[in-house]
């Protein structure tokens, strides 16, 4: 059997942590984290177990036994990390939103496009969900005949953090259109083929203050959104971001055409076509997380974002699968990986969020700049 | 016992027969039937066994053995029949939205405040479902804390008509907005107490054809809308009617505050509040509709908006309570019918759909001009 990549991780987040039990689960190793200070390294690489750790960028890039870059630090961090990684001939998978705005990714996608060969990636993993992978299926066959609306919605109540950080902030890529609107902005591309065209959005801050901001610095990041897409084929998309509704994390994409409706909520994929007289149950995503993740997010058993861990966890699988043929540890194949999210579909979901933030503030439909990406070249 | 008023009943549509059904089931007997044709008149009278028919408004209102009049006209006639049949010192019960717009609405309360003696309400009967009355008073209660957000959806695909009509027109009062949006409207101030200050809408029309309307005329009436308000205390509302859903008649009203949610689907209204680890049945829609409602409507019986039916039952229940303690047929008593919509409030949801209108058309936020009814006077 071949060897798989060792992995360098940046960042020690809730995100951070989940992609390092689930890469060990598919069998890779962390070879070294990086974290903003060395107390938090030193502290996670401890309870985690892992060999090297460090706050400086480099000292994780340059690690010999690291081959392939996971960053899941701040966005803000994405597009350094991201470059120079590429830069010095490493794989790389970024985390959304891959940048903290449109310049940020563009840089990365120069950087991808000036090494082709090396894997540039984007965690939008919920492509990888078997729901959603049969529901493109389904829209390709003409299972809804022509598309006409989306419908969106995802309810929640997760305090990122307890204390002040840029999960808070609304210039540090912080709250619920960044953290989930963009993983829905990109399944929505993913299932239709359609892009955005024009966009409307509202975003709010209900809650302002937790229990530990409470001082003179206040959260300002959005709790709450919706917002609304014209496509460029005439379809519509209304979405709404809730992150103040107490319960389980519940999430729901309904896809209306002509002939039928497709919807997917926990998990499980119905489906309904006018001539029938009932919904069926098309597909079903039965993943089974590894228990540890339990430990990693104690008090957010109801909140957990189920979808999204389960979609990192195909992803990794995919990911083992596109190593696993070669001896090289460097070496990949494209084929396991033709689902998964580029930095060009990074940059497309970046605009589309950049647009609903200026819509929210004119108060006005906004039209997102297209960019043909094939013609993309570079800022 | 004391007699029930004789009922003369405006229109022959799906809403009249069902009104007729229901008035009947309540102990009320149907004297009169107004249709816009003679043969419609005489059609339904026959078919419902209904002593007399005309194609003559005031035929109806002049009636000697009628003392009620139920107006289940085309929009366009909702305003003249009800203020005639005041005129004539007879109480009124119209269907939504009580007239045309706002001017048509507006001379409907000139004549009610001028007989304020006479029964005078508009059948936004949702008001009368036991969910949406205890959701009303755990609001009122605090069960929510300060209310934040209020989402609404409502999921169908009625065919209204099979020929055109008024319902397929624009200008005519049809449309998703106007035959259930505006339930919801007059629901959600029902339950909160707040009114909308500014609206944004969008509405448009997917099937602009159907098997019989494929002529040279289109449906011009919206079967798509999604429509956001900002109310007066700070609270926001975002909703969806889509009309292109096959499958079972649904909607859902949630509500959204800092110390918990509330939610009303399907005849149940469920509760959480942050403190508490799961939700809990708080109420339940447990009215047994006439099994005549089904003869009704043959071929809608998936797509039955069982809710307003619901509602409309209940509606009546208290209007016979109302009357059953007089032995005059035209005393009525006002505790029975308290929680019932008056014309004042069908002006509020008049002034809003306007405004969700005007700014579909102008793509932008719109004021909704603000009336304090006890200061209206008149146009």
């Amino acid at each position: 059997m071949a060897d798989l990549p060792g992995v360098g991780v940046f960042g020690t987040g809730l995100t951070a942590k989940a992609f390092i039990v689930m890469l060990r689960a598919s069998g890779f190793n962390i070879e070294a984290l990086w974290g903003q200070t060395d107390d938090e390294a030193a502290d996670l690489a401890q309870k985690m177990d892992i060999p090297f750790h460090t706050s400086r960028i480099d000292e994780v890039l340059l690690h010999q036994r690291v081959d392939l870059v996971s960053v899941n630090s701040p966005p803000f961090l994405h597009s350094e990390i991201a470059q120079k990684t590429l830069g010095i001939g490493k794989n790389v998978l970024c985390e959304r939103p891959a940048g903290l705005d449109f310049n940020h990714t563009a840089r990365m996608i120069d950087a991808a496009r000036y090494y082709p060969q090396l894997m540039s990636l984007v965690a939008y993993n919920m492509r990888f969900l078997p729901t959603f992978q049969k529901m493109r299926s389904c829209i390709q066959d003409g299972y809804l005949g022509s598309v006409l609306v989306f419908e969106i919605r995802v309810h929640c109540s997760i305090r990122f953090d307890e204390n002040y950080s840029w999960n808070s902030d609304g210039r540090m890529g912080g709250g619920i259109l960044s953290t989930f609107g963009s993983h829905f902005i990109d399944i929505l591309s993913f299932v239709s083929g359609q892009k955005a065209v024009k966009v409307h959005g509202f975003l709010t801050t209900f809650k302002k203050k937790s229990s530990k901001i409470n001082g003179f610095r206040e959260i300002t990041t959005d709790d709450f959104c919706t917002f609304q897409m014209k496509m460029n084929n005439g379809a519509c998309c209304t979405c709404i971001l809730n992150n103040n509704v107490p319960g389980k994390f519940f999430y729901e994409v309904l896809a209306v055409g002509t002939e039928g409706r497709l919807a997917v909520k926990d998990g499980c994929l119905y489906g309904q076509q006018t001539s029938q007289s009932k919904d069926s149950l098309l597909a079903e995503d039965s993943v089974e997380l590894p228990p540890e993740i339990n430990d990693l997010l104690p008090g957010m058993k109801e909140q957990q974002p189920v979808p999204l861990l389960k979609g990192m966890l195909q992803l990794i699988k995919s990911l083992r699968n596109s190593f696993h043929k070669f001896e090289d540890p460097k070496k990949w194949e494209r084929n396991s990986l033709m689902y998964a999210s580029t930095f060009e579909d990074a940059l497309y979901v970046q605009i589309v969020l950049d647009s609903i933030r200026k819509s929210s503030k004119s108060s006005d439909w906004e039209k997102v700049p297209l960019l043909d990406p094939s013609s993309y070249t570079g800022v």
